[in-house]
C-alpha cells in the first residue's frame, strides 16, 4: 500500500472541494446572503486541511495499486461528505449533523433522498451547494481530480475503475487522464445544453442550473417539495429526455464525437435500456390511464419511468398513490438502473443483460451437457472471470440489500416503507414508497437508521467493494 | 430421451396414487361419509390411467438419463396434483377446479397455502387426503416409488437428484433404492412418534394424524382455521420440536442409526440451522414481549420461528399483527429455509452458508489477489463446479421470485401482500403477511394468480430446474 500517495491525493481532493465551494459562496454573495461566512469558513478549513495533508505526505513514489484505488475512493467520498455537510450545520439550516451528513451523502452519491420537508426554505447558497453535490458526485470527484491535476500517476486507471460504475471500465484513449478529461467535457456540455433548454422554457437561470445539476448527476434534489410537479409539459418532457440521456454510457457519446455511429447503433445495452424504458412507460401509462387520462398518463408515466430507471428521483406525481402494478414496475426499475459508465445507480442494464444470458447458457448446459457455448455481450465473448465477477457482485449486492432492509426493520414502519427506503438509497434513486414516497421524506428515520442509509448510499454509488475495504483490517495493515 | 420409460414410470406413479387414495377412502367409510364414492371413483380412474400407461409403454430399456429424471419428476408432480384435486371438485367441497388444484399443489409441495376460510367444514375423508398430500410430498413421491417398486433402474439416482432438495444429493448406501427405503423408514417412524406424543397430549387420533402429516412434510395444512392457536402449550411445544426435527437433513438421522454420532455433531449445517433458529427466537421473543409477556412471548416466538424456518406454516398467533422487526425476521427466514435433504423448502441453510463463504473468499481475493484459498463445507473442499452451480441456482431463484412477484402485481393488493405471497408460495411456507397472513387465506387472488402461485410452489419444491425443463422445446424434441 502506498499510504503517502493516498494521503497526498486526499489532500488534493480537499483542495478541490475547497475550490468547488467557492461557487456556492459566489451565489450567497450574488444574493447578498449572510450564509457567505459559513461557506467561506468551510472552504478555508478544507483548503487548510488539504494543504497540511499534501505538505506532510509528499509521496516517494506515485504508483497506485488496485487496492489503493479502492481505499482512496472510499476515504475521499467520506471526507468529501463530512466537509460538505459543514455549511448546512453551521448556517443552522440543517441543525442536526447526522441529518446534514445524510443530505450531503445523498447529494454526492446522486441519491436525492432528503430529510427536508421544505427545501425552498434554504438560502440560495445552500440550495446551490445541495444540487451542486449531485453534479460533482455524478461523474466522480476522483475522475475530476484526474482530469485537472496532472500529478496523478499513469496507473490511475485503478482509481477510475474503483469510482466508475459498471462491470467493465475501459479507457477511451490510451491515457486515463485524457479519458477523464473527455468524459468531463461531454458532461459539462450536456449540462449547459440542458440549462439553456430549461431557461428557454421560462425557468430562471438559477432554477435551471439546480434542476440540470440534479438531472446530470441523476441525483434528484429539487428546490421545491413538489419536485417537478408544477412545471409545464415542455419543462417536464425536457427533463425526461435529459434524465434518460444521462443514463446512457458516456463512452457512446465519445464514439459519436469521433463519428463512429455504427458502433453506437450496435450497442446492446443501449437498445435494452431504451426498450425497457419504453415498455415500462407503456405498461404504467395504461395502468394509470383511469387516473389521469390520455396525454397526462403518458407524460407522468414517461417522466417517472425515466426518473426511476436513471435513478434520478425527480417526480411529477405522487407515484406512491398509483396502483400496485405501477409501483411494482417502478420498484423493479430501481434495481435495474441505467447503463454502466453513466452517472446512474442500480445494478446497471449491462449486468442485468449479462445475468440473463448467463442463466440461459446455464439452462442450455443442463439440457445439453456436452454443448459448448459462450456468453457474448456487445458482440464480444465475456470471459469466465468477468462472468463470475458479475455473479459475485450481484450476490454481494443482494446480501447488502437484505442487510440494510433488516436493520431498518427496527424502525416502527411498514415493510413497504423500509424495503423501498433500502432499495431507493442503495440504488441511489431517492424517493421510495409508503412513508418515504415522493410526497414525503426521510426525516422520520432515527439517527442510527440515517447513518445506515448513508452507508447504503455510498455502497451503492461506489459499487460496494471500496466501502467494504474500509472495514477489512488486513487492508489497513497494508499487507 | 427414454420416452417409454418415462411414461411407464408415470403409470406406476398413478397406480401408487390410486393405492394411496384408499386411505382417505377408508376414512370416509369409517366416518360413514358419502364422499366415499368420489374417492373410489378417483382412485379407480387413476388406477385405470396408470395401467393403460404401463401397458402401452413397456420400456425396451430401463436406463434413465439425468434429463429424463428432471422431466419425469415434473410430469409426475403435475399429474399427481391433477388427479389429487379431483375428489375436492367432485364432492363439491371445493367447487372451482383452479381452487382445488391450488389446494392440492399446495398440499403435495408441502406449502400449506390454502384457499379455504374454514377447513373444518370439509368431510373427514377430504381433510385426511388434504393433510396426507403433505406427507406424500414431503419425502417425494418418486422416492417412495423407488422404495417400494423394484423395477426402477440402477441409475435412478438421477430421479432422486431431481426430487430431493439441496445442492448435493448423495446416496447413503450403494444402491439408490436402499437409500430411498431407509429415508422412508426414518420418516414413517418419526411421524408415528409424533402422532403418539400428540395423542398423549389429549388430541384425538384423527387430529394427531393430520397435524403430524402437516409437520412431517413441513406442510402446514391444519383442520382448523385457527391452525394451532387453540392447543395447550404441551401440544404447541411438541409441534415446535417436530417442525425443527423434520427440517434436519435426514442423512444425519441415518448416521445416528449407524451410531456415527461424531459425524452428526460435526455437521456445520445442523449447527447453523439451530443457531439461526435460536437467535431468531430470542430476537422475536424480545420484540413481542410487550404484547404477550414472558412465557407466552417465548412460546409464540419459538413456534413461529420453527414453523417459518422449517417452511411448515402452522401458527399459534397472527404474526401479521406483530411489530415490523419480527415480521422482517420471519420474512427473511422464509428464504433461508431449513437443511438440505429434509422435507423443508426455501434456499436451504447449506446453500446460504456456502454463499457467505463464497463471498468471503471473493472479498479476500480482492484484497490479496495472489492468495490461494478454497471454500470448505462440512469439512470438505467444495468444487468450483458445485460453487458455480449454487451461484447459478440462487440467481435463477431470485429471477423466479421477482417474476412471480411482478405477475402478482396485477392484483389490486399492496406490495407486502404480493411480495410475501410470492415468497411464501415459492419457498413452500404457506401463510404470508398482509392479506395472506396466518389469519387470512389465498381465496382473494384471481384464478390466473392462483395458477401462477401453483407453478411457483412446484418451482420451489422441485428446485426450479425440472419445472423449467417442461417449457424447453429442445427437451421435448428429445435431442
Amino acid at each position: 500500500m502506498n499510504r503517502r500517495m493516498i494521503l497526498y491525493t486526499l489532500g488534493r481532493i480537499m483542495l478541490l472541494e475547497a475550490a468547488l465551494m467557492l461557487l456556492p459562496l459566489a451565489v450567497t454573495l450574488i444574493y447578498r446572503e449572510g450564509q457567505a461566512v459559513q461557506f467561506a469558513v468551510t472552504a478555508a478549513a478544507a483548503a487548510a486541511f488539504g494543504l497540511l495533508l499534501c505538505f506532510f505526505s509528499k509521496p516517494r513514489t506515485r504508483v497506485i495499486y488496485a487496492k489503493d484505488g479502492f481505499l482512496l475512493v472510499a476515504l475521499a467520498w467520506l471526507l468529501l461528505s463530512l466537509f460538505g455537510a459543514a455549511p448546512f450545520v453551521m448556517t443552522g439550516e440543517i441543525p442536526s449533523f447526522v441529518d446534514a451528513f445524510f443530505e450531503t451523502v445523498s447529494g454526492f452519491t446522486t441519491t436525492g433522498a432528503s430529510i427536508l420537508s421544505d427545501p425552498a426554505a434554504l438560502s440560495h447558497g445552500s440550495l446551490f451547494w445541495r444540487s451542486f453535490t449531485h453534479w460533482i458526485g455524478g461523474m466522480g470527484i476522483l475522475v475530476m481530480c484526474m482530469a485537472i491535476i496532472p500529478s496523478l500517476s499513469a496507473r490511475s486507471i485503478h482509481i477510475m475503475r474503483a469510482e466508475m460504475p459498471g462491470p467493465i471500465v475501459g479507457k477511451l484513449v490510451p491515457r486515463a487522464r485524457d479519458t477523464a478529461k473527455i468524459l468531463y467535457l461531454i458532461y459539462i456540455v450536456m449540462t449547459l445544453v440542458q440549462i439553456a433548454m430549461l431557461c428557454f422554457g421560462g425557468m430562471s437561470l438559477f432554477e435551471s442550473a439546480l434542476y440540470s445539476f440534479g438531472t446530470a448527476g441523476t441525483g434528484g434534489f429539487a428546490p421545491y417539495a413538489s419536485s417537478c410537479a408544477d412545471f409545464s409539459p415542455y419543462i417536464q418532457y425536457t427533463i425526461t429526455v435529459f434524465m434518460l440521456l444521462f443514463g446512457v454510457n458516456f463512452n457512446l457519446y465519445y464514439l459519436m464525437l469521433i463519428r463512429r455511429f455504427k458502433s453506437v447503433a450496435k450497442s446492446e445495452e443501449l437498445w435494452v435500456y431504451f426498450g425497457v424504458a419504453a415498455l415500462s412507460t407503456v405498461v404504467v401509462a395504461i395502468n394509470i390511464f383511469p387516473k389521469y387520462g390520455g396525454a397526462d398518463a403518458v407524460r407522468h408515466s414517461a417522466f417517472q419511468v425515466a426518473s426511476i430507471m436513471s435513478t434520478t428521483g425527480f417526480s411529477t406525481a405522487d407515484f406512491n398513490m398509483w396502483p400496485g402494478l405501477s409501483k411494482a414496475v417502478l420498484l423493479l426499475l430501481m434495481f435495474v438502473g441505467a447503463c454502466a459508465g453513466s452517472t446512474a445507480g442500480g445494478i446497471k442494464v449491462s449486468r442485468t443483460v449479462l445475468l440473463f444470458k448467463m442463466m440461459r447458457r446455464q439452462l442450455r448446459r443442463l439440457i445439453h451437457p456436452r454443448s459448448v457455448s459462450t456468453v457474448r455481450l456487445e458482440g464480444k465473448t465475456v470471459s469466465e472471470e468477468t462472468q463470475s465477477g458479475v455473479a459475485n457482485y450481484l450476490t454481494l449486492y443482494a446480501i447488502v440489500m437484505i442487510a440494510v432492509f433488516f436493520i431498518l426493520s427496527f424502525e416502527p414502519f411498514d415493510i413497504e416503507t423500509n424495503l423501498s427506503a433500502a432499495a431507493a438509497c442503495f440504488n441511489n434513486v431517492g424517493p421510495g414508497l409508503g412513508l418515504v414516497g415522493p410526497a414525503a421524506n426521510y426525516a422520520g428515520y432515527s439517527a442510527f437508521s440515517k447513518i445506515v442509509l448513508s452507508v447504503a448510499m455510498l455502497l451503492g454509488r461506489l459499487e460496494i467493494y471500496p466501502v467494504l475495504f474500509l472495514f477489512a483490517p488486513s487492508v489497513w495493515r497494508g499487507k
